[in-house]
């Protein structure tokens, strides 16, 4: 009686609507013998269990029980909002807690900010390679995405200088540690970047999820440190430090600009949850908390190691790759140019998941690419996934 | 150096945000010395925070614990959306579990539904008064938002038919103990708006968040029982009968149409938390959350009849009001048409807050309206509050 193809009188933008690889890889990645390079998900064998079980049942019989339970704030919660300004990475000061919103993870970061800036038509800068859940986001609300090109340091200051001249709206960058291509932006690049961002009506929207997950060395500073107060927003995120199921990010940006932030944000969902921000707070307070991330940075750079190594040895003449100081994902590219999406059917074949590049690019290019993660799966995992790779690719038999 | 006048070159939408007077008024009503009849709490005493309390930390240290704390599915998880569509109200294999969206409250069920089918100048019913929250997501995404006219039963089904004949592309309907009248349509009146949507091609988007906060008897079917499955859209919430702090919702639909909903809902946030999803499954699990939900019944039905009381006592020469059956709200008019909101300042310098109804209604509109809640305070707090209201209406100085 009713088939799939009922027709809706939908918006013009639902044509902009399309289903994630990712999300449709993660139900193949169900099965049990698939070995999952795809996904962007934290180690669960890491998440603070036993704290947080200790944490939630104190919160929950304490006075504020009944608060974590209560609809709360728009704006979050202002104890949470205070200690994020305390552990962001700028100088006192910078931002004010009337500046400080807690999101929906950041993802919803990027929503609020694309319905507050997007008509459609409008333009937006993004890096090449882009964050997939970025994409989404502004095609569904009708931007005109203009992909930049990057090198090894960065976004290309030229070609990004050319673009602000034409007055796009926002332009996103995810400079540290980037999903997908694992890139950090040097030092010098970051205050060029900002230096282009001078006098320009453009609003950066700075996307730092995976700025404490760096193995060999802190990343420098968030470019929006050297960014006109009132013309930046700055995106963060709890899920790849604490626990995505708490679903707690925050954005900071200028009071007058956050304003406007909350009010979409009331439309959207009227606030976070707030078990989880309180839950969050708690996390934050308790002294080990420190120890736990860096406890994540030590074994995470263990595996980026052992996925380094297992490319190495098994396709170092068949793929090309920097290796990533931080993040959850290890870029590569092919070297014969083939199509990864090509590659992904095979490598399924042999039980292993990965995301094709060319999702995170202008339709039509970057198919030679292809993205890894190496959060999720423990170390001889990742070996074993790299010889199904090496075997999907048809490495070894005419070596 | 920054004034809160920066100049944005925000979307057109932008022009549409206003502040919610709830939400500003819930920053007044922090001082502790006021009594509140603003806002849309639950009461707070009867959440089943110590059964969450051992519930979480059950959850936390058993085998789901991590999964509980990882990202999962956009749809929601699956069992908690089967156990939704065993509680909902309707003949089973009513909806599919393809046919069910776990959403961050019922709120985030009125943004996706919004940006879906609305396009600037698209046209979307709703009553006369309607729910704020909806409003400013309906008019966020420049809707034509337009009011129909409501009596005792519920809308006026000739005013829906005319209305339905131009095409709209939404149709808003809280049928059941509304946010903020209090009305609960007839049974014979769900009926005919049904017969009204008959060969219809506008959705029916019907929130029906308050059903099972009846008092007196429980409410008819939804009107979605009678319409074209394919052109109904059913949004729920947990915020009334568990917790708001969980922040879970969900809305069931035509399978074909909620693979839209997931689509959107991944790139507004990924996923509603899973934390809270976790809890809310083991919660409803629990073989006394019937008599939990059975007790709600019983204390607000003690409270709607406390404020009934009160205000027939004290203004009963003043007010019109219909007593509610159910939810969370009693909707007031004044008798000798004075404005509400310059009411409410006078209220405040007596130490209460309510909600005036102009805001409910098209601009200008429904100005002698006011919307008193009775869920959050209790007993004695609600007869004190009607007091300060007749003070500050000036009543028993004339009498």
């Amino acid at each position: 009686m009713h088939s799939g193809d009922v027709d809706y009188a939908f918006s013009r933008r639902v044509g902009q609507l399309r289903s994630s690889a990712i999300r449709e890889l993660l139900r193949v990645v169900n099965r049990p013998e698939v070995i999952s390079f795809a996904g962007g998900l934290p180690a669960p064998e890491l998440f603070p269990t036993e704290l947080l079980a200790k944490l939630a049942r104190e919160l929950l019989v304490s006075s504020e029980g009944r608060q974590a339970l209560q609809y709360s704030e728009t704006e979050g919660l202002a104890a949470l909002r205070q200690r994020i300004l305390a552990r962001a990475p700028f100088a006192p000061g910078s931002f004010t807690l009337d500046g400080a919103l807690i999101t929906q993870g950041s993802q919803q970061g990027l929503d609020l900010a694309a319905k507050l800036f997007l008509d459609p038509g409008d333009e937006i800068l993004v890096e090449t390679p882009a964050y997939l859940g970025a994409l989404q986001t502004f095609r569904f609300m009708e931007a005109k995405v203009t992909f930049l090109p990057c090198d090894k340091e960065g976004v290309d200051p030229e070609a990004l200088r050319a673009a602000l001249a034409r007055r796009p709206k926002l332009a996103y960058l995810t400079p540290t540690f980037q999903n997908p291509s694992g890139l950090c932006y040097s030092a010098r690049r970051r205050l060029e970047v900002a230096a282009a961002f001078k006098g320009s009506s453009t609003v950066l929207l700075e996307d730092d999820a995976y700025r404490e997950l760096w193995f060999d060395e802190p990343p420098p500073p968030p470019i929006s440190t050297g960014v006109d107060p009132a013309r930046r927003v700055y995106l963060g995120s709890f899920s790849k430090i604490a626990a995505p199921g708490l679903r707690v990010g925050f954005l900071l940006g200028h009071p007058a600009l956050v304003r406007r932030f909350v009010l979409a944000k009331q439309a959207a969902d009227l606030q976070t949850n707030t078990l989880g921000q309180h839950l969050l707070l708690r996390l934050l307070a308790e002294s080990t908390f420190e120890d736990h991330v860096a406890r994540l940075r030590e074994v995470y750079r263990g595996r980026r190691d052992a996925l380094d190594q297992a490319l190495t040895k098994h396709l170092g003449d068949r793929l090309t790759w920097q290796r990533p100081g931080g993040g959850m994902f290890l870029w590569c590219r092919l070297i014969d140019g083939r199509d990864s999406a090509q590659l992904l059917e095979r490598a399924l074949e042999q039980g292993l998941a990965f995301v094709p590049g060319g999702e995170f690019h202008t339709e039509g290019e970057g198919r030679d690419t292809l993205r890894l993660n190496f959060s999720h799966a423990p170390e001889p995992k990742l070996e074993e996934g790299v010889a199904r790779l090496a075997r999907a690719m048809g490495a070894g038999e005419q070596a």
